[in-house]
């Protein structure tokens, strides 16, 4: 099918506005403009940015216009209350004097809570909705209507939530939105609604808004699609209230990349925009401060990773049989996992992936893997840890400098009453490091035993210092690898730098303390060999 | 419609199978013993265990009989190779030396892997299906197979995708499911191409097999479900390689709960069974040492949180309107930032099962609540220590002795290289403790700082000694709470004596010495009440 055949669907983003309803998530004026600047390079066609006079960020980010390429910005509100008329409601003023370029207003479609939590008749909702749509259009913004529990209110009273939709339409409303607001929905009532609301609002006109309560939000979006709306709401990563909305991150690329929604739609992004998914979806991780998902749809770091061996080899032969999309088109990669079910050909895409040529033959390639295993088997988790098995794999295949050499630590824990009769814990660490002839001595106190341990490695590493000074621990999780006495600890350690790269490392010993050593100091290794630090 | 006149569906779960190819996940044979009762407890009707002969693990948890009350013991495995009988096939001998009652055998179904990966003839194949499913049977087990990679076999050859279904049909199976096994699906052509197959296979013999890489794993069990299938196959939080599996613990409610489907179906599951649904999914978190996504669908913490202040007080007024179902179905509760019911109800529940009697209005128990409240926000995890809560509870509605005091106590743990130059790692602590009057100070090594302080801690108690000589620390979990420097540490104990009981307590520091401290203390505490050791 030729392009300009393809029907134009339009991507609405809400992390701003209904993502910020997520519990935890808070976000402020800074990080709206980044987040803001961030979909509009990605290629939504708008950005919701929040509600305007309902809160101070909201109103002072819709002050100024954040300069969109693409994005229309867009202003969340109510309809105007009933018995005021739309020149004298101080709601829709206060979105009147925002910079957005589109209004989107959420009104009741449900008679139930026309009733009873707005406590009007049906008929004065309807002159609301008229009235508030006609008020946006005279400003010349364009203007939308959020149908709130559209399809409850459809299930208990469809002509009532669908003479909502039409007063909207009628009166001149872009989209008419239909919202799961309690996401109780499941795609086939989805589809099923929709296709009778077509028939009364063309679906060029007809957005859907889905919530994830049942793990249907991105089935319901594409539903409402198949059924003729031609608007579909989200968010990154899927935040919002309780289980979130619909996520973009996972329904951009099927929209894009699948046959059956790539043929007969475009939207406002390139291929080239929908490469850099990964990359937001992180970032915006990173502006949350969480950890990505790692099993997160396309984007994941495991979306494309594999753990079996006997898959392995067939994937490195085949990969377009065993994988749905190619990785690199959402900016992501292929991993093939060194673990204990691993086979050679596991090791040598991995090797491959960190720049190391090996041939297939080479008797390397059985010792690295010989070694891989066995310690596996007491507990390295190097599927996990990808830098720790590319130091392990450059000492055996190639070399890596000795940077420093720790002679020595000791690490203290105290907790005692004191003087006052107040029960204190203390921890303190000493390190004794080797760089070239000299010998340092650090101490360093912490709030545990590995951070004061981490505060004294990385206070005196020499002429290494400034390589290390960006260094940042960011997490470390421990697993007891098999429980009672005998336990086996296993630390990752993850870690960050100024420029925002992230990797993760690998110790294990009964001693937790001793693991963490193993993992810190891996991780200060790769540093300084990333960095290009001259060896001693 | 009455009850006899629904349909059965059958849940297959795969948890310790497909789930654990997810990265990160490495289960013990002790861990698999505890996940299967679990899901037997949880009214699953199979328990796909693992794939006897291929890993030790795997081996020894099918050398023995789970004892199940009502869910099948099934192992996977792969259909004969070609050219070999059946009787001497050593894949199928080490299923069958199994204590398995159902083998689960895959195959290949799409035309193309049949030619490349396996190098034998599209009628070989079929050959293998129908004889491995002949041999499953012939031993008196319950025999199934996994058509791998179907649906995108289907597009590519739908008569031979077919024809690999049939045959395992016809040759006896009783379960033949489709897998979507590169996961890249997407919901209509599920529906579309299960639609087509029912016609040459009954759909009470069809099972479904989803993964989630376009997050639509559970979406596609469904329209499986609706075009006929009525087995679903999926995993406990939907773990599993890549994206995961589909999440059963999302699906169970959708079809218990949603009219669509409950009025249709039946499951081996009754309403009670599901209340203990977000019990399992934590608990089954717990066991893989991580936190519980709090947005996940039906069990997750915020799956019924309300953060707008405007809502809120409409959801407590007219709960049915705002919420899709009734949380407390799940086992899950409804959050508002409202001080609610829920909470005391719960709390009373707990309260009556340790033996503690307090009246509904007691003033003491609204005093409990904000303390377990407060201490939950700090990181104590009461359910899953419920020795700790018992403590707790007791402490401040009853007494609990203070057997002993521990004055103070150091850990010191050591790195260094000894005269011959080797590297020697030590632990050692000092405990301070006064019992009556007498104080003692024992001093203990062990392998790490946790085990050296558990050891001096034990050393000497005085007149309790007695009592704790058969107290054994059997496990201990810890979770980094939130990551970075400014990081809190849980840690969980599991205490075991020499009657074979078993119990939980918790700690909860930024210093895991201090929190492992913390559980060992009421570990030895519960002890000494539980045995009725006299009080000082």
């Amino acid at each position: 099918m030729s392009e300009d055949k393809r029907e134009r669907l339009y991507l609405f983003d809400t992390t701003l506005r209904d993502g910020a309803q997520t519990s935890g998530v808070d976000f402020s004026v800074e990080e709206k403009a980044v987040i803001a600047r961030m979909l509009d390079d990605l290629g939504v066609d708008y950005v919701e940015g929040g509600y305007p006079g309902a809160n101070p960020v909201d109103t002072e980010f819709f002050s100024s216009c954040p300069g969109f390429k693409r994005a229309t910005f867009t202003a969340f509100g109510m309809t105007k209350r009933a018995g005021r008329s739309a020149a004298n409601d101080p709601g829709l003023a206060g979105l009147f004097d925002s910079k957005a370029k589109a209004i989107c207003l959420v009104a009741k479609s449900w008679d139930y809570h026309v009733d009873v939590a707005l406590g009007i008749t049906n008929e004065e909702n309807l002159e609301s909705i008229s009235e508030s749509v006609t008020a946006v259009a005279e400003r010349g913004l364009e203007p939308m209507i959020d149908c709130e529990h559209f399809f409850d209110g459809y299930k208990s009273n469809p002509e009532y939530a669908l003479a909502c939709a039409k007063a909207a339409y009628d009166s001149g409303a872009r989209w008419v939105v239909l919202c799961d607001t309690n996401g109780g929905t499941l795609p086939d009532e989805v589809e099923a609604i929709v296709t009778e609301v077509v028939k009364h609002v063309p679906g060029t006109h007809l957005g859907i808004h889905a919530h994830n309560d049942t793990e249907h939000a991105v089935a319901n979006s594409l539903a409402a699609v198949r059924a003729g709306a031609r608007q579909i709401q989200g968010t990154l990563n899927g935040i919002g209230e309780r289980c979130g909305n619909a996520n973009l991150v996972s329904l951009i690329p099927t929209l894009l990349l699948k046959p059956g929604y790539a043929e007969r739609f475009e939207t406002g992004m390139t291929t080239e925009d929908l490469g850099s998914l990964s990359h937001v979806s992180h970032n915006f991780d990173e502006i949350l401060n969480r950890a990505p998902d790692r099993q997160a749809p396309y984007v994941g770091d495991s979306a494309f990773a594999t753990k079996a061996g006997i898959h392995a080899s067939a994937i490195l032969k085949e990969p377009e049989t065993y994988e749905h999309i190619v990785p690199e088109c959402v900016g992501n990669r292929r991993r093939v996992l060194v673990s204990d079910q691993a086979g050679k050909s596991n090791l040598l895409a991995e090797l491959q992936r960190v720049g190391l040529k090996v041939e297939k033959d080479d008797p390397r390639l059985g010792r690295l893997l010989d070694e891989v295993k066995e310690r596996e088997a007491i507990g390295y988790a190097y599927e996990a840890a990808d830098v720790s098995f590319e130091l392990l794999a450059r000492r055996m295949l190639d070399s890596v400098p000795e940077f420093f050499r720790v002679e020595s630590f000791r690490v203290l824990v105290e907790r005692r009453y004191n003087a006052l009769g107040n029960l204190v814990t203390a921890s303190e660490a000493t390190v004794k490091v080797t760089v070239d002839d000299e010998t340092m001595i650090s101490v360093g106190e912490g709030n545990g035993p590995v951070n004061a341990l981490d505060v004294a490695l990385r206070k005196d590493l020499g002429k290494y210092q400034p390589y290390i000074d960006d260094l940042e621990l960011v997490d470390f999780k421990v697993r007891i690898l098999n429980g009672g006495t005998s336990a086996t600890t296993r630390v990752l350690v993850e870690s960050a730098d100024g420029e925002g790269r992230r990797w993760f490392t690998v110790g294990v010993s009964p001693n937790i303390v001793d693991a963490s050593f193993q993992a810190l100091i891996d991780s200060v290794t790769y540093k300084l060999l990333r960095d290009g630090a001259p060896a001693p």
